[in-house]
């Protein structure tokens, strides 16, 4: 990897680049969008199919993209990633200097692995995963009354939470018999109220997430089931899991049933394959359908190291969504699953990418002079489309769209009405949205008319098993890397949540006694906050 | 009111805030941020407390913003609505022609209601639903053995989805002892398979939701259900109630247990007080809690009518969101409630405000010349801390963000871990979130520079009980029908949705026989999207 390669703002294909974004390919055009352009925008990744004709492209808009990849070196930069390089650092500034190793995690099905080192301990862990789990099934790990456990209870919040979450919402239907699973997250007593008044506790294992075993919000939720395992006449030791790093305060047999590792060299928002995500996923569906997601993922992981857009999915992906944000300058994307079981994918996404790539310094310290991350937001169609899908067609502000979709559903249960099913209802008005954003229609009534021109994307599989849902997983996540890359940002750590960490300790200082604090503003602020309101109250 | 009145983009105000719009208020200027200007910008109505010094805003900016909504008649146009204006239309087109009337649903507790006739129609059917609880919780009505319904099981789509959806979710802590609810939606088939899977049928309730009584997704799911009643050996008709409009196909004892009527003069989007949320709502947690809801809602109605901005919740929140979109430029907002309960109001309201509000032509079918409704998203705090607050502090996109918090939290489940509790730990974060975002800060490592000036508002009420979250709800409708009345455009239709829909049909068509369709850009689509995939296709 050479390092006087080209980021965005340098690479002499931007210049091309923006010339070509004056006069973006018109999809509203008499004959602009046509069979042949169907046919020849499409790229096949692992199990799935991304078609890109509805985007705003033509010949020479991909050739100027896969010559800014290379000229920003952004294949190379994610194959020495993927081999062991300390990508996640600032050159030049005190910063957390680690390498970035999340793809070694599932990076298992093959002799020669890209990281022999963290593979291996991937392994490790795997394994014990494997015999933990024999154990539970066959009974050798119990209660203490000698009971199954049949429900588990995953408890972190962000990367510990949204990746697990949404992966383990998108495979419930695959859970094996009388297998459960809830989550705890946020600080907010009230959901940990509410997910133990729905949980069986004598027959739940408590899955434990923090890297440092020290997160805020973990610990105050640890804390609050202790104490309610306690108070149910449970030993908490033989029902928690730590899910931690090796060492950190809660890698302690003396308060937990077993300790599963998780390592510095996989960021909290990229660690869904590993330990993090593993335990639980592996838990409710299955050892087997665990390995068949993990597959999933590292086939996406390896054919990411073709150079050659065209047969690269994930980086087909990301560099239409730089020619979205940077040249055509929409600031947000809208991911858009169209698929119950994906309901909280959106928000992991969200997570994902926009703490990653919601930077404004290069890796060399220097402020960036583009635009890095745009706001990532998205909810399943076709709920989407009686909601926000009036702005995306007639609104002023552009969103380029993401749709993601499957031929077959998880469950099999369906009906027809009007001789159709609603899976191929479903399927179908996923297919019609891309089509009528693209190109529009005009309408003598001007309430009725449709601008057309806004750019899609639709990603297609034939149903979402494990093995797709890994392949999912790790598309996103490529791409994300590769924007990163190609910004010239680093993608790994998150500075930007320090300030607010701080002033919030301050505050809670002031909290439990506002007239100790100094004059100014953060006890004013406490003060008005706290303020007794002066309607009725909040009555009940 | 009249109707010469000015729209944003030609009142005199406009010019002026974009004069001011130049030079924002600096919040991160030494000492701009002091604690006068912490008291200074406060706004009470009901039982919240909008806190909004962090906003950039000056004296100057403020009165500008006044003298915009005076010049747009921005209250006019809202007391001329609640009534009964025909607001929902386009001068000279074909349009709905409707009244907006869903404040008048709530109207119930003043002698002189706005709108008497549409809040007698309103009170006929709560009385139809006191009398319809009673007999349930008395046991008068029954399923065929006799015995109580204990859940209910809510099926819809967009506004007959996720208005009742966020507000029973908010809700449930309030729920009557062994009661429970669950939703149907998407037009997924496993959405209703996994909602199914978890439902104890012979004591469920079906509450079906759709005006016309002929909505694609909902009619699917009512056979979904339908069906799984039969086979279990369950009479459809003592199950299943009707939520629709008078007379439409729905409308029929032959079918349904009872009907409940929603009217032409409440939009989807707005129809969370009236039956579309009430039967649910009241079925979970009471009919007398059901009646402190919309005593909320209705509070916040009366006080939206005072001209002064000062003395205006919504009517401040709503000016200050045209400030932050139409005159800073900035693209999007977020709104992020600390807590949990509030889980699904950002999707709410990002339905409830981009479908009114994501429009391009004015009331009188006029192009627009100024952006209109901004991309909503949001997720709740503390997560969203832990996930997408890197690029809030530290990205290129800046985005203005609506707080909401609570001082005491509903369930009253609490522990101390460092001598605070959760909610205490809870309540200061979302402050300092605050401060974080508008001071910023300095440092000698550019990777922990933070630039400030970045707008937030915090809107506080004691609990999120019944009264509280009615008041929130009719707070954003007003705020997001005001921002309509302002942008000048019909913020109560949606033929954005047509186009999309009308192409489904024909894919529809095409799906269930690919060969029979005209060779063309829809059939190559599907053929692609259905192509067996080559890899070694999705696993299980």
């Amino acid at each position: 990897m050479n390092n006087e390669h080209c980021i965005l703002a340098t690479a002499p294909a931007s210049v091309i680049l923006r010339e070509l974004a004056r006069h973006p390919f018109d999809l509203t055009a008499e004959g602009a969008l046509r069979s042949k352009r169907i046919t020849r925008h499409v790229c096949d990744g692992g199990p799935f199919r991304l078609l890109y004709a509805t985007e705003r492209i033509d010949e020479r808009t991909l050739d100027a993209l896969q010559t800014l990849a290379d000229e920003c070196q952004v294949v190379e930069m994610f194959k020495a990633m993927r081999r062991g390089a300390v990508v996640n650092k600032i050159e030049g500034c005190a910063s957390e200097n680690r390498q970035a190793l999340h793809t070694a995690c599932r990076d298992i099905f093959v002799d020669a692995p890209a990281e022999p080192k963290a593979t291996a301990q991937a392994k490790i862990e795997l394994d014990k995963l494997r015999c933990f789990l024999t154990e539970i099934e066959q009974g050798a790990i119990t209660n203490a009354a000698g009971e199954k456990f049949t429900g588990i209870l995953h408890v972190g919040i962000g990367g510990s939470d949204l990746g697990p979450r949404s992966i383990i919402e998108a495979l419930k239907a695959y859970r094996l018999p009388g297998r459960d699973s809830r989550f705890i997250a946020n600080v907010d007593p009230d959901d940990a109220a509410r997910a133990l008044a729905e949980t069986d506790l004598a027959h739940t294992l408590v899955c434990i997430v923090s890297k440092s075993g020290t997160t805020l919000e973990t610990r105050a939720n640890e804390q609050l089931v202790r104490e309610r395992l306690r108070a149910a006449g449970l030993d908490p030791k033989r029902h928690c899991l730590a899910i931690t790093g090796q060492g950190s305060p809660m890698d302690n047999p003396a308060n937990y049933l077993r300790s599963f590792y998780m390592y510095d060299y996989i960021g909290g928002r990229y660690s869904g394959a590993s330990m993090v995500g593993a335990v639980t996923l592996g838990f409710l569906i299955g050892y087997d359908g665990l390995i068949d997601f993990l597959r999933g993922a590292a086939t996406i992981d390896w054919l990411a190291e073709e150079p050659d857009m065209k047969k690269n999915l994930p980086l087909t992906m990301a560099m239409l969504g730089v020619w979205n944000h940077n040249f055509l300058d929409f600031p947000t994307l809208a991911v858009l699953p169209y698929s119950q079981a994906l309901h909280r994918f959106p928000a992991h996404l969200q997570q994902c990418d926009m703490e990653s790539n919601g930077k404004s310094i290069t890796t060399t310290g220097a402020t960036v002079s583009h635009q890095t991350g745009p706001v990532v937001w998205g909810e399943p169609g076709t709920n989407g489309q009686h909601a926000f899908y009036q702005l995306l067609h007639q609104g002023t502000e552009i969103v380029p769209t993401e749709f993601i979709g499957f031929i077959h559903n998880q469950y099999g249960q369906d009906c027809l009405v009007d001789g159709t099913s609603s899976q191929q209802k479903l399927f179908a008005n996923m297919l019609a949205q891309a089509l009528a954003l693209a190109t529009g229609k005009d309408d003598a009534n001007p309430n009725r008319r449709f601008s057309g021109n806004r750019p899609s994307c639709l990603l297609i599989a034939d149903r979402l098993t494990p093995y797709a849902m890994g392949a999912l997983l790790a598309i996103y996540e490529t791409k994300i890397v590769m924007q990163g890359f190609c910004w010239g940002i680093n993608s790994f750590d998150q500075e930007g949540v320090q300030l607010g960490k701080a002033l919030a300790s301050r505050l809670l200082g002031f909290l439990t006694d506002i007239n100790a604090a100094p004059d100014g503003v953060e006890k004013e602020l406490l003060q008005q906050a706290l303020h007794p309101l002066n309607e009725e109250k909040t009555r009940t």
